[in-house]
Order: C-alpha cells, then structure tokens, then sequence
C-alpha cells in the first residue's frame, strides 16, 4: 500500500473547495471530498485532520516562513524586521494562487464560524511572531507591537492583493500609510 | 414583583468572579452566581445571555463609546480620530478598575474558549470603529488601517494599565513607540 500519493493534498484541497462551493461547507462530507479526488478517507486524514482544516492547511507554512524569516535575520532593527517579515509573506502570495484564495474567501464568508477561525489563525500568526521576536532579543511589549504591525500591513495588503495587487506592493503602500496616520 | 434591582448586575458580576476563582469557570453555574448574588436565575438572565457573558458585559458599553466618539469627532483628520478613540476608551478604564479586571484576566487565562471569545470581542471592537469611521467619509481601508492602529495601540496599553500604569499615560507611550517603529 502506498501511503503517500503524489499530488494528493493538491487534489483533496481542489476537490474539497469545488464541493464547499457547489452544494456548501456544512454540507460537505469528508467522504465525497476523498471521492471527489480519488483516494480513500484515511488518505483524508493523512493530511488534514478535519473538513474544516482543508481551509487553514497553508497558514501553518505560513507561520514557519514568518518564525525562519525572524530567526534568519541579521538585525534586531523593527523596520528591519517588519520588512524581512513582510518578504517571507509576500512569498506565498504570488498572483497566480489569487483565484483559488479568491474562491476560499468566499467560502470562508459564507459562515460565521469560518470567518472566526480565519481571525483566531491571524491572531496566532502575530502570536508566533512576537514569540520569534522576544527570542531575537525584543522585550515583550516591543515584540508585540512589530508583529500587531506586519499583522495590520499583511491584513490591508492581503485584501488588496486579493482585488488585484501586487502583495509587495501592497504590503509597502499599507505601510507608507500606516506611517502617515501614526504620524500625527 | 420588581423587575429591576438595583445594584443587580455588580453583584452579579462580583458573585460570579468569586465563584469563577474559587471553583473554576466550568464548574461554576448561573444558579450558584445567583444565588450567592442573592438573585433568582431569572434576575441572571434579565442582565446577561449566559455564564459567559458575564465576563464580556463591559465590551458592549466600550464598543458604544468608541462609536460615539467617532460619530462626534468634527475632524476626519486620521490623528484626531485616534485620539478622540483612545480617550473614549480611557475613560473605561480608571485605576479603581484594575483590581477586578486583572481578576477577570485571570479567569480568562484559565479557559482558552475564553480567551478566544476575547480576542474575537477585541476584533469586533475593530470592526464597529471601522463601520463608524466608514460613516464618517473614510475610505474603507483607511479606515480599517486607523481601526487597527486603535486596536494595536489600546491592545498595548490594556496590558500596561493591568500592571500598574495610568491608561492615558500608557496609549500615548504605546502610540509613540508605534511610530517610532513604523517610522523605518
């Protein structure tokens, strides 16, 4: 038996988004997403642990790239930082994965307790942040306002990467304007 | 029958922190807070939805004066609005305060549900000031960003104020070191 089937993850997470979309989220079983991709529950579960997952498997990656991108840097500067951050961001948001974040947000926004998860999952990531940060040698508080940072300026720009833009350009104009309204 | 008592809802809300601390948030009923509030379950529920909400009852009276604060601001000027934000969310929280909120945290701590619900509270906070600064003639995303800067910068500050500093003292430092941050 082969345990781990090429392409898998990538035809489970397809699958999975066409059926949340044709017939809805709640109404989507485990099994006709594992059906739909042609291979077996438990393969299902070799990769996800629940149908709500299948959503939220690329925030982790997301969350390692944000910690290497912290633990990689040779300054301890905050916009330092903030741009290495922003950079290991921007690497998973290139333009041609927009359509299918496109389909997922409208999923998402078609139940409340999504929407919760995808807020708590954001939270985690300026969690994890801050935590990268206080190892680097930030104090706490320090390390909590950088990362509420990159979380504001990853959130402005993700919405408009999600309408069009470019993620490294969006990423630098939220935060030219974020400088413009602390400025006072 | 006297629908309304006065004083109900403080010893309401002091039974059940008593009751959170002494034998834990899950094991705690809403008929052992009313009973040692000295009310009927009846009287709980005219005051709160359920078990939980007692702990969050503060968060409605903060999302008003945040909404009112902005409503009333006679600039749209990016710096005042932020002000006018941060001092209407001051003014919940004198020193007198601290005591039971630190108390509050506590129990929060103890449950992560908890403090997901507090978390999502503290998003929603985001979200009304950034509906009332919409209203107010900002762009939606100018407003999300001013939003978000009051939820950094209150966010800091809370955290501060439970450990001793005076809130107003705390969101201008909290402010101040956000700009130095962004300011590259």
């Amino acid at each position: 038996m082969v345990r781990w089937q090429p392409g898998a993850l990538e035809r489970l997470s397809a699958a999975a988004l066409d059926l949340f979309e044709q017939q809805g989220y709640e109404q989507t079983t485990v099994a006709q997403v594992a059906e739909r991709a042609g291979v077996t529950e438990r393969t299902f579960y070799r990769y996800f642990g629940d149908k709500r997952e299948v959503l939220f498997s690329g925030r982790e990656a997301l969350e390692q790239a944000l910690v290497a991108a912290v633990a990689a840097s040779t300054s301890t500067d905050a916009a330092d930082l903030i741009d290495g951050a922003l950079a290991a961001l921007a690497g998973y948001f290139p333009d041609q994965r927009r359509a299918f974040a496109r389909r997922r947000q409208a999923v998402l926004e078609s139940d409340p307790a999504l929407l919760e998860r995808e807020l708590l999952k954001l939270q985690s990531l300026r969690t994890v942040m801050a935590d990268a940060l206080t190892r680097r040698g930030l104090d706490d508080q320090r390390a909590e306002l950088v990362a509420a940072t990159v979380g504001t300026v990853f959130h402005t720009a993700f919405a408009r990467w999600l309408t069009g833009a470019d993620m490294a350009t969006a990423q630098a104009d939220a935060l030219a304007e974020l400088r413009a309204i602390v400025a006072g």
